[in-house]
């Protein structure tokens, strides 16, 4: 197994982006619990990303929701992260709060709501070339809740009419990346339920429209590792949006729920060409953290994926090709495993030390006075929330 | 097969419970669409509820939830709903939306938040005095989100205690009806996650806890009526919250995803004892509107789960026994699929208008006038929500 | 809603092909139960396929699996099924019970054991040229159990490889039809899990390569009709393998689990041109008769495809479109299920006595004294099974 | 957080029950592939289980099945299994592959088979008096296929009593343990599907009842470690049979699939007291190992629950304790994975040479020429399997 030393130089090139919702509150259908210290506007947001990394160097972008991230000058807004030490990452925009979206945006029946939802798409990429973003990320909450109640056929040929209409205006230094979720906000059907049908989609539309997997979107018992290597395979593997579940999208912290999954997803990632310099694949985090705290819990999260990293890149890639040639299966298994059991923690905090950056970085932000200087700070005014 | 006529007079002991909350507006954690019409008061969801009954004979009972429904004089809203013609049926307790319930309510380690808790349900019960009505339902969100984050098993112990505390205080008329579900708000680990667990803290109170079942709060695959059977078997089948799904905790209409489930469900029901003047099962509804007009939301539900009650009643109970002892497979299949395939809307129709009912209670609805009405009256105000 | 007589001449070009093994004995891993009548050789199975089309007008086809069916003399057996009065359809290929492919057939590590595999099918196709057949389905039960067992990556290129040199081979008038399983035999990962990546490998195939979607291969709770429509937009669907399931590949009869999605899955086929003279989709079962008999096993299931179709095709299909144009939600859902609800089973009965076939096939065949001769004659020999 | 050495001494009472038939042939409905070196008797099977135990200290006991294990004179097996330095420990009954059981056993219809499957269990109770086991374990594979086939209610009624005859023979030292399963044989429903039936029944017999959790027999995304808590919260927790899976009950190596389950069902063990000289839980494997050599596989499989009983013993308490009164969800979680993340690999690895057991069982199993003898010498004969 290579050691520690031989694998750190290749964690250098981690970077995770971190979705601004992330320092607002969140919630279930139930309830939206507020804690103090919450950001009430888009720079409070920016200036708590920009601490997840001062404290563990891996957090250099931060993604904006448009319009919960709406401002009157994004080029002001772009200054003001950079400012902070961060840029601005991907533009996630939205058709699913405004009341025409009601049942659906993108593929609604009303070609008046598609084009507006379409118009909301070039707007954000009019953001985008404010902001200096390359991605443009499309979560589509399309879909119906009664068998009957829709047309999913058509809604297919709408929605590529409206991706078409979308991807027209992309630069070409930017991109469309499409996300799928097979259930919620809509109950009987989602219009991008899954990766086979994401992945049709942006291949009708071109080379700069990509996939963005999210961890949770999928059905139980879904081998998520093999959809890395498949949109990887396929030249497609755009952007992730990393999180963590037992049930469904249950948005938990990223590798807290399955570590092993984790593990085995960022083997994949590195196997396929998706980790490095020359990948332009996307890491994001995209979680609630409805009772936890948002900054720890962000930091957390970028520690979770940069351990994991360091122990897919620490799997004997020869040996395991060794075993698995000699259909050795319980020797390739044992060989995967070795490296997910090492423990990179102590390693791991060193070479945090050699780069400027606390050990520690959740002991370090704890001690920081940040949480304790945003509560007695942000009082007054209204905490921000999806 | 029994005839229609055969069973019909079976059909006159249904009665089914609709939610106060099922006219508020409701929807996912990602938007709550505002309809026109929604009742903005506990007097106008009671009106509506009212409607529902009016138009279908099924729905004679309203159920209300504390605190959404508080008012000053209950015994005031009682006289109110029975003017409408309608009783106030369950109540039911909210122990996930203070601010003090973030980590849990009953089951919280800290036993001033406990205490608190079963205050709340102790005001339930004094409210169940007022309004007349027989069933405390206690739907437990409690919970945790993170491995470690909570004692799993100290919450047991306390969760015991809070609800012995609590049904000290139930009248010998009363019942306490204790409900579980698989995930949702919390998403590591709930409380009372099952039937199991329900059904063991119901038998440790006495005879007066019983288990509620919500169709929609089970692992994918479970085999629901099963679990009906088991309840009944023991003895403790207190209530069902009827809805459907296909996914998760959806709260899409009853019948309206599996109509086959529902069926078997009834089936049981009627094998087990449940159903008919001499069965204290509560049938209840629980479900969310989202998208759909709610008051013909309900009127559609009831009729599901009457038209599915009339098909399991029609079942030829000796032909299946026969079958059954004769170890035909295809055969007892074949007995229970006829009355599944049985139209019986036609003959339900008929019924209805000698009940002095209108033959098609969604037709009727439609064209009566109430919803424009509703729409043009309740202007102003704050229309209720969650 | 149309009548049935308005929709009766569309069943007229309804065609299911059988499986020759489901008249063989099946079972679980734990046991394999035998029965009185169970074929000895393929001409047995043939016979009792040919019964189900006799009693119901259904089944002009049966499905071989070789090597099961395997014989010297391939265009005896056609002879010989004609004789019976059907003729042979889709070749299933088997290599998963080899020991050579333990570890794989067309996705092995080791290039001999691939070249073994892709012979295998070179073999059926030329049984293809024998017998008549069009489609040569490859079902792959190739994967893995452990993590880090195998390089899936690599895999993938292997069976592009090896899916390449058997459509090479597949002639104009032929269709290589390759199907996805979710798992089982293989518990980590399956090489063809899901219709994304049977997509993608028979979109690189070429023209005549499709998908074949099996009912129980899915996880739980996906949307099973949107996959046909997906396919059938991408002009991809080849074959259904119909059976039905409660939990896994329960292989149950089509229908029996879960009608309704049976019919919403024959209303997407509809919808989507993949039924009737013009398509060239195959409707075969996949069925485990574990517990049941085998051949009322079947004409069973063939009724049950047959009357979700008629109330599939009885969708008024006009009224949906209005109501799903007006956004209404309620109104387009009872539509839908109107055409569910409606019983055409005494209509289809007199449909069947019109065309010479007896009404009521499963009530004819127990009266005929098939099972009896069979149970008599078929004694001494190894029953088949698989 | 305690060190290894302070907890090292609790290793000491671990003892793991192995299975006899995972050392025969194993596979899918698919295919069972055979492997050199399989055992042809139960002695060859049981110097296989005493191997495991020789390498690595943590087996003493082997789990017997009945008729696959029958034998004419069990105290002869009894010394023979000594005599390899191992004991027979659980008695496993077997009403599923008998031809009267098709339709059931415990639970059939007719009081003639339930009487046969009653009288079975009956004979062994009778071996387990020759073999000196403790514990009678019963897995029902009964239930039904297809709705209506069997009446679900009789059948619990019918379980009740078979059940009961049996636990009246289960002498004072002796204990019924009766296992659960959600599907597979029956995909319908089965008689004892999930932990709450479980406990009814053995609630129902008696204080030597109890309930066996094979911690593949769940639902998906069912919380196994909740169930944990549960069963010892009753006093009902008699066993584990472990392994893992990723879909359904695949029957892996445990640990393999999700190491971080098996990490919080033995906190949870260890948390309701569970483990140690003071409990009598029995820690069972039931595993198949398909495609993996068996005796690697079942030293892997202990292996891997030392190790992961070694993290949960290390969990800090006193700090998780604190955390969690403090409400620091954070705080908590970051204890409890601080133990699952430690490598303990090394330290047990010393510590087993302190115990005179090999450092690396693994290597030292390989290298010590066993599978290569067993591979010679066991040639002709008949290889066991299911």
């Amino acid at each position: 197994m290579p050691t520690f030393d031989q694998i750190s130089h290749q964690l250098e090139h981690q970077a995770i982006e971190v979705p601004s919702w992330a320092y607002g509150n969140s919630g279930t259908r139930f309830k939206v619990f507020g804690s103090a210290g919450t950001p009430r506007s888009v720079q409070e947001k920016i200036a708590d990303a920009a601490t997840v990394h001062r404290f563990t160097g891996l957090a250099p972008k931060v993604a904006l929701h448009i319009p919960w991230d709406k401002v009157e000058d994004y080029s002001a807004l772009r200054r003001y992260a950079q400012d902070q030490g961060i840029e601005i990452g991907t533009i996630n925009s939205n058709t699913f709060q405004d009341d025409d979206y009601k049942l659906g945006g993108l593929t609604h029946h009303d070609p008046m709501i598609r084009q507006k939802a379409i118009d909301h798409h070039l707007e954000c990429i009019r953001v985008m070339g404010e902001t200096g973003s390359r991605d443009l990320k499309i979560w589509l909450a399309d879909g119906s809740n009664y068998p009957g109640q829709a047309d999913i056929r058509a809604r297919q040929d709408w929605l590529a009419e409206s991706l078409a209409a979308i991807y027209e205006q992309i630069a070409d230094d930017q991109r469309l990346v499409l996300e799928y979720k097979i259930f919620e906000p809509a109950f009987y059907h989602m219009d991008v339920p899954d990766w086979g049908t994401a992945l049709g989609h942006v291949q009708a539309l071109g080379e700069n429209a990509t996939v963005c997997l999210d961890t949770g979107h999928h059905a139980p018992s879904t081998n998520v590792e093999f959809i890395v290597a498949q949109l990887l395979r396929a030249g497609k593997l755009g952007s992730f949006d990393f999180n963590s579940r037992f049930y469904a999208d249950d948005d938990l912290i990223v590798g807290s729920a399955d570590p092993f999954q984790l593990f085995r997803i960022m083997f994949e990632v590195i196997r396929g060409g998706g980790y490095g310099p020359e990948s332009d694949v996307a890491f994001m985090l995209d979680q609630c953290h409805n009772i936890e705290k948002k900054i720890p819990g962000q930091i957390r999260s970028v520690l979770n994926v940069q351990e994991m990293t360091a122990r897919a890149l620490m799997i004997d890639r020869e040996a395991l090709k060794a075993a698995q040639e000699a259909g050795d299966v319980l020797g390739a298994h044992e060989v995967f495993m070795d490296a997910f059991y090492t423990d990179v923690r102590a390693d791991l905090a060193a070479w945090r030390e050699t780069r400027g950056l606390p050990a520690h970085p959740m002991r370090a932000f704890a001690e920081s006075g940040y949480q304790e200087k945003i509560e007695a700070d942000r009082v007054g005014g209204t905490q921000l929330s999806w």
